[in-house]
């Protein structure tokens, strides 16, 4: 066995064994240290540049590392080996695409502030958010020798004289400890307790002075990316929000890679692994650390996830999902109590899961077609969420209507050479001097933030621009050259957007013409699939009334670019609106309301679902659609 | 550290490393060797005696190892330490006490037979046995694009229409396999379902041609033994029965010590792990084996035992109960999901607890009492359960009222020089000559059996024996000496059942004053406790119509000998009846029947308990009766 040191910007050095030929990818995973692979380890995204500082490692040569780089050390870990003790030096920009635990994540933010709002129009709606969980101090009467009844009935028999309810629910966890702590604290004790349809469920004891109040998680768990919120459920405040890489990336970019996976054997606990151990328990950990709350206060948890997310968040075989007639294993399930899956809460906290529409519409929309309201709306609304899947509903109170795209990862950065999640040094607008072809940016974070990478709604903007200032032409080649543009060795064109000396990496952060082409059948995706869906339904774009745009791909959207780029529809600026994490926000709906989690079992049911890849004419509007803006121009005149 | 290697009797050898100093029975069951300890590794009973045949041992001496013996090599593991490498004889009579797993135990045998009868009497009282489980194979419409419906809407849909139940439950572990075993079999499978009450519930899904079951345990939790029976609840028949030590035992002969233990940290997981991992789930493994059916195929559990025993079970805090004013948790409590405690079984498991009648009178005894009918009967019945703790109930189906003494484990064999469980070899039935004082014994196992112990019962007409024929005083003490008579190094007189040529151990049985002393105190405390639930009712031995004598104590009991030394009141013996293991009875029929776990809950609820401790005069009947066969011989005239 060798020894592997690797140091870790910002977070110190960690040391493991490895064995002779163990891939330096595996190795770092082994020490805990998380490196970017969202090509999943073959070398084609270059993300997992490392540097060797001192020893030695076997690597192949790759396209992403020049020369010179090389000779400085620079190397890819996922076609590394190792061959002898070594040191190695993990930069920022190796773990930027995951950017593990971003609390700052800026759309989260943003959410925060627009829960309390959507409640709002909700309750108008007709959902109530009565309160039903609360945390309360009782004092039993204490047992003697005349007065020997057991502790379960004598808390029982006082919450139903003071609660008058139907049922108390005692869990069987709660009783364990139940003599102990009724005599540590002399019978006075403080419970945290749900009443919902007068029935009374005890989910933890504490001493009478505890502070802690029953909390709630909503999640939304995306292909790529996982955001959270931790709620007190008493007071209906967030107390903290957190974004993360979904660490089942390793297996893959696409939900399909990942159901191929999770069908190996022991490939369902792996997966299922990946994204309640390595990605969601760290986050409720963290938010939990920096609400100051113990974990065993959160009581019910809410999931808002694509179909596949779901079942396998769930551990539950997938492999039907992915192949012709595509049959998930369900759309509603009932609530999962979180310690059958290992999920950090309260031993009695159950998991909702919103539900599904269908195996590539999943609850994550439902959740956001909740928080769209467009089921209560006589207004033709389009709702389309970007992601790694993009998915569109149309409709409004009297029918909804909706279908799923491969849009691939490149609204969240995946498969872009300096593409990132959005998260703190993400550039997320851009413009771009006709003239001089000279870039303003702007970047998530702090004042004096350096970029480290683009994400989605910069990707719109650089592109857009680009085209704007005729540096690109209609199929995203360049046709100026400049100080900026260049060709690589491979006689792709590139754009510099900041050159190294800025930089928070120390390299250039470009977008070159594999960038932009996958970025292209991206956008052609989303078109093409608004363009099927509306004249399946004999629909012109005219008859839309509003569209809201979902996703976590940046602090908004410039719709004039996305138009421009015939990402989205030419229609009137105005009627445009971004909504932000639309999942996350109706997880969080469902989460503080079982009226709302009742919502999204009627909006599910109400909405149907079109399979594009039946559809006749989808394939051609999707290639139709892979040009700025389009083959047919007279779409955005 | 160094190297012990425990030859075993029977089961060849096991090397493990141990640390100087290390105690040598915690080597042995580091190494997975269970040597009997049931006065908890103080060297006081004597029963763990190992030979040292190879290396060397520290060992404190022993009065239970003379000096020949030890120059032989013999000594007791409990006092040992480790001081180098060694080689050690573990006898078969260093675990005879244990005996664990003995699935020919007599006991069990014959209940299996009366279970049927016990079943028939249950229902002429109004207790319905309708059958709940069963196994159904289905065939499911396969899906299609015209048919989308996922999976557990396609099976519960099915199930709707076929049974016309009103609620499918498709608990969480079945839909997780659900789409691969729906494929794997073209959609006709098999599933083992339970309905009950207009609710189905799915168990297990199977291959079509799969042959299981769903199978129950029934188990009846003892202080020192344990017994369970695996049930095919389908067709209501037994497959297979086991018998073994309670592994808590180490931690303590008595519930008191239990409690305690389980009041130290990490003292609940310690015990719960030892009657859960060590004693029931080997059990459980066993007895499927022998059966030939899969672990999952159970798919219910029910628990008798007393309170402190479920309490330990179940991982509830049971300290409350071992002080004033003596409060249990629960008495009732809701069925627990096996996977919750360990248990191996079925994922969707859950354990009906026979509900406790106060703290010292457990389900053993609800259980107990539900076999005997007394509840629906108008004779005066008296039921005497002869355990580690002694319980009696009294009444008819006007009133019940219970008690609880502490008799010590000589009922079963526990703190007696030769004693041991009622398994093979056990010693249970003796006569002895008046004349030449020779025994003639009964020894339970197959023809050719050497004897190498003695049990409960065989220890009842012992003693008699040795009182009718004037070898022993009142008082327990020796009075005639000859061949089988001595007195030991320490003056105390001795009787020799077997000389040691005979014996399986290749040590002499015998019994000894000290031995007696234990076991008249032990039937003092049940016939005090009989005269004092009497007199508290005002009742006179003559009211009682019929004695019901309940344990695991032998094949049988001799009635004339258990009242000619007092233990049991002197009415004529055709109004006793010994019924075996009535807690075990119990808890079958509460496995296979919701009904008689219903009635168990009535039953539990009818019964007044009576705290022998606090009622006036107790003390004095004890020490009264602490003499054969009373101090009061016109009790026995």
């Amino acid at each position: 066995m060798f020894q592997i040191t690797f140091k870790i910007s910002g977070s110190g050095d960690r040391v493991v064994p490895a064995a002779p030929q163990q891939n330096l990818l595996d190795a770092a995973r082994r020490a805990g240290v998380s490196i970017d692979a969202p090509c999943g380890g073959v070398g084609s995204c270059g993300k997992c540049r490392v540097r060797l500082l001192e020893g030695v490692l076997e690597s192949e040569k790759s396209l992403h590392i020049s020369e010179e780089e090389y000779r400085a050390g620079w190397r890819l870990a996922c076609i590394s080996k190792v061959t002898g003790d070594a040191v190695i030096e993990i930069p920022d920009a190796a773990t930027a695409y995951q950017n593990s635990l971003s609390s700052d994540f800026t759309t989260t933010k943003r959410n925060f502030g627009s829960f309390k709002e959507l409640q709002r129009k909700l309750s108008e709606a007709g959902v109530g958010f009565p309160k039903t969980f609360s945390s309360v101090v009782i004092k039993l009467p204490e047992p003697s020798l005349e007065d020997t009844m057991p502790d379960n009935e004598r808390l029982s028999r006082y919450l139903y004289d003071k609660y008058k309810v139907d049922y108390v629910n005692i869990p069987f966890y709660v009783l364990q400890k139940l003599p102990e702590v009724l005599r540590e604290n002399d019978f006075r004790i403080k419970c945290l307790i749900e009443i919902d349809q007068r029935r009374l469920s005890i989910f933890e004891l504490l001493p009478p002075d505890s502070q802690v109040s029953p909390c709630g998680v909503a999640i939304d768990i995306g292909t790529t990316s996982v955001s959270a919120v931790l709620v007190d459920m008493e007071h209906g405040r967030i107390l903290s929000g957190l974004s993360a890489a979904n660490q089942q990336i390793r297996y893959g970019a696409d939900v399909i890679h990942r159901i191929v996976e999770a069908s190996r054997p022991g490939g369902r606990e792996a997966l299922q692994n990946a994204i309640v151990q390595e990605t969601l328990n760290p986050m409720i950990r963290r938010m939990c650390e920096e609400a100051g709350v113990s974990v065993s206060a959160i009581c019910r948890l809410s999931v808002a996830s694509n179909t596949t997310m779901n079942h396998l968040f769930a551990g539950v075989y997938a492999d039907p999902i992915r192949m012709e007639p595509y049959i998930p294993a369900f759309f509603e399930t009932k609530p999962i109590p979180a310690v059958m899956i290992g999920l950090e809460a309260n031993n009695n906290a159950r998991i909702m899961i919103t539900p599904n529409i269908g195996s590539y519409v999943g609850g994550d929309i439902t959740a956001g077609v909740l928080a769209t309201l467009m089921w209560n709306s006589s207004e033709m609304t389009l709702f389309i969420d970007l992601g790694t899947n993009g998915e569109l509903v149309l409709g409004n109170s009297d029918f909804m209507m909706s279908c799923a795209c491969s849009a691939g990862p490149a609204f969240e950065g995946g498969e872009i050479t300096c593409g990132m999640r959005a998260a703190n040094g993400a550039i997320d607008t851009v413009t771009i001097d006709i003239e001089t072809m000279e870039p303003t940016l702007g970047i998530i974070g702090d004042e004096g933030q350096k970029p480290l990478g683009i994400c989605g709604s910069g990707l719109i903007d650089t592109i857009s621009e680009l085209y704007r200032c005729g540096i690109i032409n209609s199929r995203g080649q360049f046709i100026r050259i400049g100080d900026r543009v260049y060709r690589d060795s491979e006689g792709r064109g590139v754009y510099v957007l900041e050159k190294k000396e800025n930089t928070a990496s120390g390299r250039d952060i470009v977008i070159n013409e594999g960038d932009i082409d996958n970025f292209i059948r991206a956008k052609g995706a989303i078109f093409s699939a608004i363009r099927t869906m509306l004249s399946s339904l004999s629909m012109e774009v005219s008859d839309i009334d509003r569209v809201m745009v979902a996703g976590g791909i940046g602090s908004g959207i410039n719709m004039e670019n996305a138009i421009r780029i015939g990402m989205l529809p030419n229609i009137p600026v105005d009627k445009y609106e971004y909504i932000g994490n639309s999942s996350l926000a109706g997880s969080f709906m469902s989460l503080v309301s079982r009226q709302a989690y009742d919502q999204t079992l009627a909006v599910a049911r109400s909405i149907t679902y079109l399979e594009l890849s039946t559809t006749p004419g989808y394939m051609d509007e999707f290639v139709a659609a892979c040009f700025i803006p389009h083959t047919d121009e007279s779409l955005f005149a």
